[in-house]
């Protein structure tokens, strides 16, 4: 194995020796040369200030063309052995640029580059402080007129956004605008975080009851402040909200609860946005340099239009805004909808004693949880992870060095180990009625996750409810009418009811930019999320990257922060630090700008 | 180093082969003979079910015939690889009892034991839960009637006091009633934290302004929760309150603040407690079976009673209530006494404009932060450390590892070294009339710690201050009477005086049995803290381990917890495992109960 180890190191050594010598030479071609013919270079804000992947010779060569004279890359230096499996050298790498320190992945080929990964770490002269350099936390000695901690914190809190201007400003305060306000803060950029709710952890405690992270442990973990060793593997909704307080606490986020965003308007020639905010009931202007939109990746509820719902009797809502099953008991229910949040529902109302039916559309991929962590996630996201020594940070690089190009390929024997481990569970749900999909080809819940954020059930039991008939089905059916005590499908088929929830998803992020600035910049932004993999709700062209997701958007000033923990966690990291390097006046030339194709 | 390791390692597996032989064969006479004539097994709880240390073959053979036969040691096993180092072979180690799991740590010299170190890891059949055997937070399935974790919060919370006893009741929600409530909550053992302040953290938040850790954060961690890599080497006071509220949130202490017991009194035969606390304002009766204080090691305040003091005009109070500085420039303050509050209270005078002048009645040991850090915490307590991989559970146990009885000669060299270092500074502090020690042999500060829990000043700044004379200094006098606006000295001299701090320290904490429950069982107990060890403060005769504190005392059901945060948390771990013991029933009879030799 040290053998092995050596001779893969040395190969990697050799590359990057190649390599070095290529870029020092400010010869695109000859870096070029030294990638396979299929190769990927994904970069997070190393070499581009983007978040970009260079796909084959010819694009990476062009990307260095753009950006070698500015970015000056050097020092590239083995990190550890590398290790060889199946032909396939792979590495960990460290490298510096002119302004910033990086941490890079490399799989060779044939003595070529199959995919590399360069990542930007920290920004020189601007490093985070921890460790060894971290604060000293009391000045020794004797300094008249000292402030203590807590009364330069409540100078800070009672002047940034009204007599000094927060240099970014977060609108949305989940886990997304918490985790962003944490790095911005242990960069030293002056940001707010505002959010309407009365506590942070209230866009969690404020859903239905039986909600708990679908997503486990290992996954969820935020930055600076892991989840300790005795944290429950799939949090209860409540649970997480509070985590989430103490953490916006600990961190000494800039937090303002109890505000909304009402409306925000870029002024060009200053470069600044003017956004008015109703804070505790009081207006105020705020001008913050930077608008990060961390809002929600779901976007704003997607409220069916369905013909007599003004005359319905009974209650009707869309899933966010369900409490939960309690007042349900011996009721009629009808979930429109068979994505996760239509079965959590299905079975919270069951479980209070409801009668309830789920009306299913379209085919929804469905996945038992257990399965789906142990075969999709638990090589780096796990117990069995963290005792091979792959800490949160390997984990998060290693899932971010897979291409998009061909990640469904590494996707498809997933799913297919589980399809057919649970062939049963599936048969017997199939003869319930119920329609399954594997998403467009095959490559299952993630791929779906990434190209358009719907579509799936990530199984905590509903499914056996389904098809044990305890959860009544109508499937294939559309809404043809509401009436005042029943919903009419498209068969004829009438179902009475005294609840209806509209589990029906939600639109693209760039929603929240037409209700807080304007269609017109929404429109400019274009649809976000989503992969242009020409898929279901994914059209093309292919677009290599999440559209518009942590990096500059065709706004100015404007950004997209959000996803699942993991996202939150990994890509605040480069959103921050895309951030501070403005703040700090350092040059951020953007590379592989994308053209707009989707509104929304 | 490896062949060296491989050669220490087999002397180890040796030395246990044989202990665990003369062990199997109820043979105390042959397991302490295994043992070097001066000699030292430190037992934490696995053996004794105490804290106890036996010296010397004798007291090792009495105190294994005593406990073997219940205890039933076994497969004794090095941890890792040994070392040798100077003639010592040292090595970790792991054993089980019937009962438990054990981790300790080990000298040898001469191929004979010289140091053993002892301690409970776990009980069996009552792990914590953590890591792979973590709960999974969210039950899959249909559960008819599910409470969720929102609910079953509350309703323990309603419950536990009021229809449920706990199990233990924590006078006192500090950093060391919180770091037991966390211990107690993770194993499974019903208990509350009571604090007469509003909000945890508010211990803190109350003391003076310019008031921070005088210990680094490497030694400050709680337990289950570690401060993030970005956390201030010194935390300020308001800083560590916040943390502490945090904590409690998430570890899900059932914490009533607002809460003061008022008496307290044990009925022998229900072997139970009754506590009458007022908890909001109202009185309430609970039943625990275990009663613990952890009011503070400091005890109850010494409330110095000089002639006069009625008649003072200007504003006097304890060290204790006083709250900083700010609303004393321009006046005369006079601080009696010369520890460390006594130096940090008149430095914050010093800084706000105050004349200050320090009334120093006996010698004091100094020591600077920045020498105190590196010589005496830094191999344990230390970025360094960190790096070398002495984890914070590590670095407890080879503290633990070194017998009290010998503790200080391996201090008196580290103050030797700070002596010499510092020659100059302190000069300048006897130059300006300063009276210093270093203890009675010359141990320094942290045997002061451990003896008297006073003596001494971390010096911050404020020695710098004195030896300048803008700290005036009055040493070698004491208080004769207080007049109504001047303090009259033992030499004659009269200080105009518009604030008086008596920084005359605290009592015993048996101080706290003495207002809660009776003098009697004050006395009963007798002295917590301190070691015997026959210096200033703290009188014979030798005790082996610091009086009372963490383990049984002579009144069923009485517990003392507390100390630095280093020592809550530390210590936490065996209380805890105590408690839960007799908890679940399991017979804990105790060897090597000591006799009360001093009340107070």
């Amino acid at each position: 194995m040290i053998a092995n180890g050596n001779a893969a190191s040395h190969r990697v050594t050799q590359w990057l020796s190649e390599f070095d010598d290529a870029l020092s030479r400010s010869d695109p071609a000859a870096a070029a040369a030294l990638f396979a013919e299929e190769s990927y270079w994904r970069d997070l804000v190393a070499f581009t200030w983007n978040i970009s992947t260079a796909e084959g010779r010819p694009a990476i060569r062009a990307m260095l063309e753009e950006t070698l004279a500015q970015v000056k890359p050097r020092n590239w230096r083995l990190e550890g052995e590398a290790t060889q499996t199946d032909g396939i050298t792979e590495a960990w790498i460290i490298f510096e640029t002119e302004v910033a320190r990086g941490k890079g992945h490399i799989r060779l080929t044939d003595g070529l580059c199959w995919t590399l990964l360069t990542t930007m770490a920290e920004l020189k002269g601007h490093e985070e402080r921890r460790g060894e350099t971290r604060e000293k936390g009391t000045e020794h000695g004797v300094v008249p007129g000292r402030a203590s901690w807590l009364e330069r914190k409540a100078r800070e809190e009672a002047e940034l956004g009204y007599t000094r201007q927060p240099y970014v400003l977060v609108v949305g305060g989940g886990q997304g605008g918490i985790g962003l306000g944490a790095r911005l803060k242990r960069l030293g950029v002056p940001a707010i975080v505002i959010d309407k709710h009365a506590r942070p952890g209230d866009q969690w405690r404020s859903r239905y009851k039986s909600l708990a992270l679908h997503d486990p442990v290992w996954y969820d973990h935020l930055p600076y402040l892991p989840f300790p060793e005795h944290w429950p593997v799939f949090s209860p909704k409540d649970k997480i909200g509070d985590w989430l307080e103490s953490y916006v606490k600990v961190m000494e986020l800039n937090y303002w609860t109890n505000c909304e965003a009402k409306r925000a308007s870029y002024d060009e020639e200053r470069e600044e946005w003017t956004v008015v905010v109703e804070r505790d009931g009081a207006t105020l202007t705020l001008r913050p340099k930077q608008l990060v939109l961390a809002t929600g990746m779901s976007g704003i509820a997607n409220e069916p239009k369905f013909p007599g719902m003004e005359w319905f009797e009974g209650t009707q809502h869309h899933s966010s805004r369900h409490p939960g099953g309690d007042a349900f008991a011996g009721k009629k229910a009808v979930v429109i909808g068979s994505n996760n949040s239509a079965h959590d529902i299905c079975a919270d109302l069951y479980e209070h004693g409801a009668d309830v039916t789920m009306v299913q559309r379209s085919s929804t991929h469905v996945v038992r949880s257990e399965p789906l962590m142990r075969h999709a996630l638990g090589a780096l996201y796990s117990e069995e992870a963290v005792k091979a020594g792959v800490t949160t940070e390997i984990a998060d690089l290693i899932f971010a060095s897979i291409p998009y190009r061909i990640m469904h390929t590494f996707q498809i024997p997933v799913y297919e180990a589980i399809a057919k481990e649970d062939a049963e569970f599936y048969a017997r749900l199939e003869k319930a009625g119920f329609m399954l999909d594997w998403g467009d080809d095959g490559s299952g819940l993630f791929m779906k996750y990434l190209r358009r954020g719907s579509g799936y059930y990530i199984d905590v039991g509903a499914s056996e409810l389904v098809a044990d008939g305890k959860i009544k089905l109508k499937s294939g059916v559309d809404v043809k009418e509401i009436r005042a005590h029943s919903v009419v499908l498209s068969d004829g088929t009438e179902l009475p009811a005294d609840l209806i929830v509209y589990a029906t998803g939600y639109g693209s992020m760039n929603g929240w930019a037409a209700q807080l600035i304007s269609q017109e910049v929404a429109d400019k932004v274009g649809k976000v999320w989503g992969l242009g993999s020409d898929t279901t709700k994914d059209p093309g062209p292919w677009e290599g990257e999440q559209r518009n997701m942590w990096k500059p958007t065709r706004q100015p000033g404007l950004w997209f922060h959000g996803g699942n923990l993991h996202q939150s966690r990994h890509y605040s990291q480069f959103l921050a630090l895309q951030l501070k390097a403005r703040f700090e006046g350092i040059p951020t030339p953007v590379y592989g700008a994308r053209e707009v194709h989707h509104v929304a």
